[in-house]
């Protein structure tokens, strides 16, 4: 199995990664570069966690160095997704000094953020991980790390709900007033959008559900719903003459999201590993060496 | 008092707006653009706090919802940097329906993200308000957002340390080992750096900030060090003929800040407020009202 | 109705526009510019087609010229995706004559190209418009024009499919062939992508379209088969416990069209109305006029 | 001979290629990185025009596959600008199987594209082989790809007109009109041009093709007119005292051209080959193998 | 007369002017945005020349303020390519002080140096002004300017020669060794060039020249020639069977360039007035006044 | 020693050099590409000094070639930043003669202006190479060269001034006008500014030096003071109970400035090795060779 083939292709990501070492290194690391380091002043450089986490986004520290400087030689110790206890190697970079100090706090603030929020997904999940139903992430992400955000969330265990605007619908309550109730918008939105996609309609009472499901939603939420609403709401679609999935969505927490999941949704939204979570601390020793013409 | 005035000017952040409105957007908001709303459909946003916190980052609500369209007006209801309780209303945005709802997403993650930064700041700072000590922010920051979230730490009330690479010079273990000590690593540095730039130094015991003092340090960095240790080297700088600033640092909780600061350091730098907070809650309430050409 | 919606926000179609704008001029229009002409030579231009068609991207047009110089007037002069006979004005611009001619080439280019692809999807949609069946289009579209050659087909009557390999999953047979059959390709892909993403087959015998349908695809799409193969798979399809799209593709021509339609299939996919298309012949004719403060 | 030299160098169109590999990828192919494809997962793709045409373009798709992996081997199987019978196996393309998928129709769009105009470029070219009149392009090309479509109809046997308003100076009706007429806009164009560039007047009639000598034009341009009224301009410009070049424009087809061509004009333009052509069909058959550390 | 229209359109130009905005402005200006002035904090600049020259560049100052902030208002006060002398207030702009100052060394570093450009072409240029040789520049133009820089020659009274390697050929000595010979370079070329491109050819000797005339060169260049070779150059080329340009090359200086020029050459080009000239000196006063809702 | 130590990463240049390359390339090397060379006519260039001078920005040329091609072999010849005679061999780049001639003028361009600068420093720094005062740069650079013609002062032999508008304060006159008095506008920025950032302030009279000192400047510029105030300036300076450094500044010339530096002033400030100087004459002489598969 290929770790990397998770991640969007490198064409993909090296501009983003190409931007943020332009907002840390400016003008130019004023304190590596003027060392003035002979070219083969070397070293390895071991990243260790320094508290427990599931660790997610290492072929991306792997690849800021290698746009730095193609000779770089990295070694991911443990493949993404994995929780790893404090004290653990998780990765080794050799170099020459000047590119992994260059690189070093791009490299370690992308990582640290991502396993973070696997950490804090993997939480979420193991409350459910019995049940058929799926913890899902939503969009609110940091801006710019949409993409890699949600590929921490399925490092951690989640699925991920539509990566943006375009490649889902969802009816939410002021798109239906602003077209005058749920089935004239879907009614409007089917005939303009790639056949493939699907229509989530937002619904906060068991009337709305009927109605979107009359409507031909493929997806219906369950908004700020009460245990026995989420419950009610189930039945209701079962019963539907055709399979919809349903999403429960609203102040899901920890302690709350293991009921929700015995009502029998489909799928549990929540944002709170991507705008509650800590970032996972990791730490990079530099240890010097001899340069060494091939990596090993 | 110009409160825009301490964000970087609009040509610098339009290109981070503009990206991050085109990831949320990817090729459209099949949603609201499939509604095919009238023109006219025009709406009031208000933006209400869910949570009790500091605002931070309104003026770039603004300008996300100008970038798509010039006509939509932006009424900022609290002062940046103020503190908010769970349910004030604190901006009002006026426009058409379709463009209230293309940009909700992408304005609304960036100020929750920034709020929750100050928020988390404000904690801090408020432990040592009356003490000469600052609180001050290091460059564990997420990728990309950089400027904006030491901008959110400052409104929070910290001091924003070096920005990246190249407006100071920090000199960490990995620099002095890479050049063969302090003084070396300082003599080599100055003439390469542009003279107003300064020196920081990072120590680990009393002896390294001898070093570095007699190196001619600007600042010296306290790591990790014990309070005993600090108040002795604090006595040690002080005693030095010219003025060295003092920075302590290594992992500062809210519950050991205040007797840091006692031991008479000027600066305490942690990335907490950054890596360890939560977004502040916001939500976007819209009220479909008729179009007026002028706005209030 | 707003005819604007249907196409993606400026702030994602401005950068193609200008980069289209950058490719025509590149260092300067040398003649008009060397010309010299007098701020105030004003003019009108009109666009006035040459043959007979469906009109398709004047709101490019207007949006061309604004990027030129904001004040250019514009005048949409028959709607979108309307079939306009040989001679028909179609838009009025009016502005410096400088800026007129600087953008005319580029701001035309697109609209003939556009509008010729309406007009060819028309003419296929023509053909089974009383049947149930849609017309739909491919990912057979020139490089860096997707989305707006989707949009043109759109204005021509089709319905688009998926416009990139992110908003939809496509199983074809080198894909089942990499992943060793349907069933673990989609057991595979499924928890892999967001969930309210569908998952399409492409089958090519009466044995996968089982397959397929056992798998979970929520597509079943028959290439390159024969009517008979089609009711055969439709029949199949139709008696399957749940609802699955069925979509016909392969060498389907203005000719065979209607008669696959009539196998009862939903959609049928053809990239011709792209790749086999003329222009739309449409011609700008400019006159000078005396400048006008306010636009008509 | 080095088939690539006719194209731009890749510093040049790397970021076009990028732009339109991002137009496909979007997010992520979600099908087959879902696959996870172990890394070994190799195989051979074989190129394959489906009807009879001109090829043009291969490098470009060598260069796609290139850009998305550096490991990918390709073999170009037939010159550029050769005529393939349906059925050729035009190029190889060895590599891994994600890597193939990735690219395969990003580059099969632009080679199909190009491929079709330097088909239809070929007919055109074909009526007048034996004489000495060339064929040349206009600058009606599909928006982003004006440098890519000129060197097809350049593999198609034709001359290319200017690239862009920059590199040459064509004074059209508009242009005359809005100077004052021909000799004043000649004169005034004159100075402000790099004096290596040629000026070109669009001429309607006989007068003012006598106008366009006179004021020292370098190409006449004979728009619109009849066999007899190009015979006569002709002769009048051959017998002007320095050679001056002889363009025919103006809805020339494939029926009219030999008999232009033999009224002794030097250049006939037309848009066709690139505003009425077809695409060459072109299919990507996948092999899988053995992984072959070495290419071929 | 337009003096903007000699410049590239702003659409061109703007990506310019903002990468220069952000390479002086980085993370924000620390000084001015610091003092968080009052948005009424309002003034007036005025550009004082500092030494005698020729203006040129004002456009783009005024382009770099409005991109800032589209509130400030300028007023060029003497016209493109004018000789000012010392003490001439040139260019006056009202704004708020924050954008005055932000954008002013940005604006001023460039209209200093285009306007030292101008002003030393002018030098030349007066030797000649009699005779109807042209002075022109070379593609020895400061990385990133060579569209500027040429505007400020002609601002000085020259004519540009080719802007980059596409609008006109150039075959030197390297070429004509790589491919074996004036005859054959031009033979290969010609073909595959935009046939409207002309063809210069640099000669050292007699024979060069003549080869030169006969393969069918457009323009020959005289290389390093002593003015009597010069001398027959020109009457070799004039007794040519058709029109050929002249141009003279290599080390001309402002003492020599006279009577290169009256060996009767068409052109003398020369690097010098970019490659050795000095910034015309040019100081920004700001006068605080009273905020204007309109400018004067 | 490393020499490319001093410039900043690849990553942060490669931008620029790009542009700078599409800026002589625009859509095609028209001469040489033409010429459609074989791909093995290799050749070696020699890049030969025609001027005593000082070389710096060599490695800018390797890496433009091996942007162009990777196939480059560069062979640096002289250390940055050492003075060379007039013919000196300074560099030698072996690969195809088509990458040798399209990239050759970019190349060239930037070092012959970068060794200008350096050469014209050395100048400057030679008057005062006995006494501590050093000599810096101002930002009065040429746009979107600033981060390269500070890096050619340094290889002449100066130090940095500060390198943009955000890594050190400067308060001028405007600036202590708006913010009505020295020490209120330092109290205003201290605050807003990252803390390891220096104040520096402009003062003109003895007065303003002490206001400067007691509001806490760091540095004190001593602008268009004639020599006794100077000598004043540093007497009440050195004075102070703090180190405070001495910049003198405003219209320094090669004659004044050892008596400025005699002053005790710590630096002098000057633009003139930017804005006066000429480029460093260089040439490039291509031999062609037979092709070798390893570089030397």
């Amino acid at each position: 199995m290929n770790s990397k083939a998770a991640l969007p292709p490198w064409v993909t990501i090296d501009p983003l990664l190409k931007n943020w070492l332009h907002e840390d290194i400016g003008r130019g690391d004023r304190t590596t570069q003027s060392l003035r380091l002979d070219r083969d002043a070397w070293g390895t450089a071991e990243w260790i966690a320094k508290a427990n986490g599931v660790v997610a986004g290492l072929p991306l520290a792997r690849r800021t160095f290698a746009l730095l400087d193609a000779g770089v030689c990295s070694t991911q110790l443990v493949p993404e997704g994995t929780f790893c206890n404090s004290g653990t190697t998780i990765a080794r970079f050799e170099g020459s000094l000047e590119t992994l100090l260059l690189g070093e706090r791009t490299a370690l603030n992308l990582v640290m953020r991502l396993s973070g929020i696997a950490t804090e997904t993997r939480q979420y999940v193991e409350k459910i991980t019995d049940l058929p139903t799926h913890l899902t992430d939503t969009r609110k992400t940091t801006p710019g790390l949409r993409v890699l955000e949600k590929y921490a969330t399925r490092m951690g265990g989640a699925i991920n709900h539509r990566m943006g605007l375009d490649d889902a619908v969802m009816v939410k309550d002021n798109h239906i007033a602003a077209a005058g109730g749920i089935p004239v918008a879907i009614e409007r939105i089917r005939p303009q959008i790639p056949y493939p996609l699907t229509i989530e309609v937002e619904t906060e009472t068991i009337e709305q559900v009927r109605e979107a499901l009359d409507a031909g939603a493929d997806i219906v939420m369950l908004d700020n719903m009460t245990l026995d609403q989420m419950r009610e709401a189930v039945r209701v679609i079962r019963k539907f003459d055709r399979p919809v999935k349903i999403e429960a969505s609203g102040n899901i927490t920890l302690d709350s999201l293991r009921a929700v999941a015995e009502t029998g949704v489909d799928y549990i939204s929540t944002s709170a590993p991507i705008t509650r979570s800590s970032w996972l601390d990791i730490s990079m020793k530099l240890h010097p060496k001899e340069k060494n013409g091939n990596c090993p």
